[in-house]
């Protein structure tokens, strides 16, 4: 991007992301138009220098919408399809790939050029550097408006042509984010039940997670290959420490009900002869659905 | 620590991470005692330096165990108790709380000084400056060894007197690594299924980690306000994203079974009255067991 012609960027859905992704370009000198279903959402970014579309047709240069899911963005631009021929268009709502494959047969047969993407962060984090966003789609669109995306956040990938890959990886990778936050919701619980704060264990969980972020290649290594024989930590292992899981739960009052589904898949796991394998063999048994599923 | 004469230490137990442990303090300048139920892991140690003891009770200097549980590490020292008498006994195994007191009770009936602990990474990590232990029981066992037990990380936490505290935070703290990991291993057969590497999500789910660490502080804030009303993510965003879930799981023929425990949470929390609010709220239904349970 050089001189003081930045391309004009419609933001389409203001909820908390969606504003925060307007306020970026705003900050960053594209003329950005805003556009919402509940017009009052669109008064704080009027007054920092955005244009307020009246209605979705008037969006001007890239569209990008951030609705929360393919329903809501087909409902939101379904009044303007019209208006698409020709136009960029990238969303950045959740949903599945087959909803993907949906949005992106929609915008083809509309004429718009169709990127779909994922912003996997919070609101706090749009426009810094190593804030991730991922796309598919397009190529063309991508390499075009490479640098206005990259306004979002600076860890801006393009993924591969087929529309739903974004998708496919967002879902992909956000699959961790319950468990992981159950884990540790449940975690404060017997701390509070002694009388300490829940934020005194934040700092242990933290590097908790670093390390998992650190023998995440060594089981996607294992994973890809099917050889599960050299185990840092076998499923034998976990099943073992399931009866810790218990002797808590029950010393601290807990709900640990959610904990079978978990306990099933290593004793499925021990049952197809994974006992001594690493842990990352239950993607096997996550890939076969359950007897009776 | 001044001078040439480091604290002789003894380790008792040489599976992958007991020996990390022996090597770190062999490469620190300690005299090193090693002893294992199975001789021939000693081998490699020795070459290094390290004494081999013949049995348990020929230990020598602060005494550190790391067995796999507490009823392996109190079969291993049971023949040696009379040795103990005085003696500074740190143990690194996993186990509950109610397994720390009983073996803080032992160590107490045989008059040893009892330091309880926890190493929260992998064998690779022994030793960093990042790598974080901790401790809890006889204050003066760790203020009298800490440049010793520094050696095994430079990350070294004085939890408080009550011998069950390291226990209870790592039970708390490691909560989160099977869900996190069945998170993780569900998210790549999606991906093999269209022919792509669980090796291309690794980084794509590192960040996410990193993302999820940055909100923990908020949860731990709502957690002990109590206060759940201004949500960054409600109970019923959740619950939205749950629709998705069983989509994909259909799609690539995935066993999701286990995402049930997830759901009826999430259903219970709306039943409370918790579907406005932050996500965090599943702490108060996790601490009530569930009707039947």
């Amino acid at each position: 991007m050089t001189g003081h012609h930045r391309t004009p960027v419609t933001v389409v859905g203001l909820g908390s992301m969606g504003s925060a992704l307007a306020e970026a370009f705003i900050g960053a000198g594209h003329p950005v138009t805003v556009w919402n279903r509940t017009p009052a959402k669109a008064a704080p970014l009027v007054a920092k220098g955005a244009e307020h579309a009246r209605s979705a047709d008037e969006a001007s240069g890239l569209v990008i919408t951030c609705l929360t899911t393919y329903d809501d963005t087909l409902a939101v631009l379904g009044p303007a399809a019209a208006t698409l021929d020709g136009r960029a268009l990238v969303t950045l709502n959740s949903g599945s790939p087959a909803g993907a494959r949906e949005m992106a047969a929609w915008a083809d047969g509309h004429g718009a050029r169709y990127l779909d993407g994922a912003i996997k962060n919070v609101p706090s984090a749009v426009g810094a550097e190593s804030t991730l966003l991922y796309y598919s789609g397009d190529r063309a669109v991508f390499d075009e408006f490479l640098q206005t995306l990259r306004v979002m956040g600076g860890d801006t990938v393009y993924l591969g042509a087929a529309p739903d890959l974004a998708a496919l990886y967002e879902m992909a990778v956000g699959g961790t984010l319950l468990p992981a936050l159950v884990g540790f919701f449940q975690g404060t619980a017997p701390l509070q039940a002694r009388g300490l704060e829940a934020a005194s264990m934040v700092r242990f969980s933290v590097k908790w997670f670093e390390m998992i972020n650190s023998i995440l290649p060594v089981f996607a290594q294992e994973i890809d290959s099917g050889d599960y024989s050299d185990p840092a930590s076998s499923v034998n292992l976990f099943l073992a420490g399931a009866a810790h899981d218990e002797e808590l739960g029950t010393e601290a009052n807990l709900d640990v009900e959610w904990h079978k589904g978990f306990h099933d898949l290593l004793r499925r796991a021990v049952d197809a002869g994974h006992g001594d394998h690493s842990i990352s063999a239950l993607t096997e048994v996550l890939r076969t659905p359950a007897p009776g599923a």
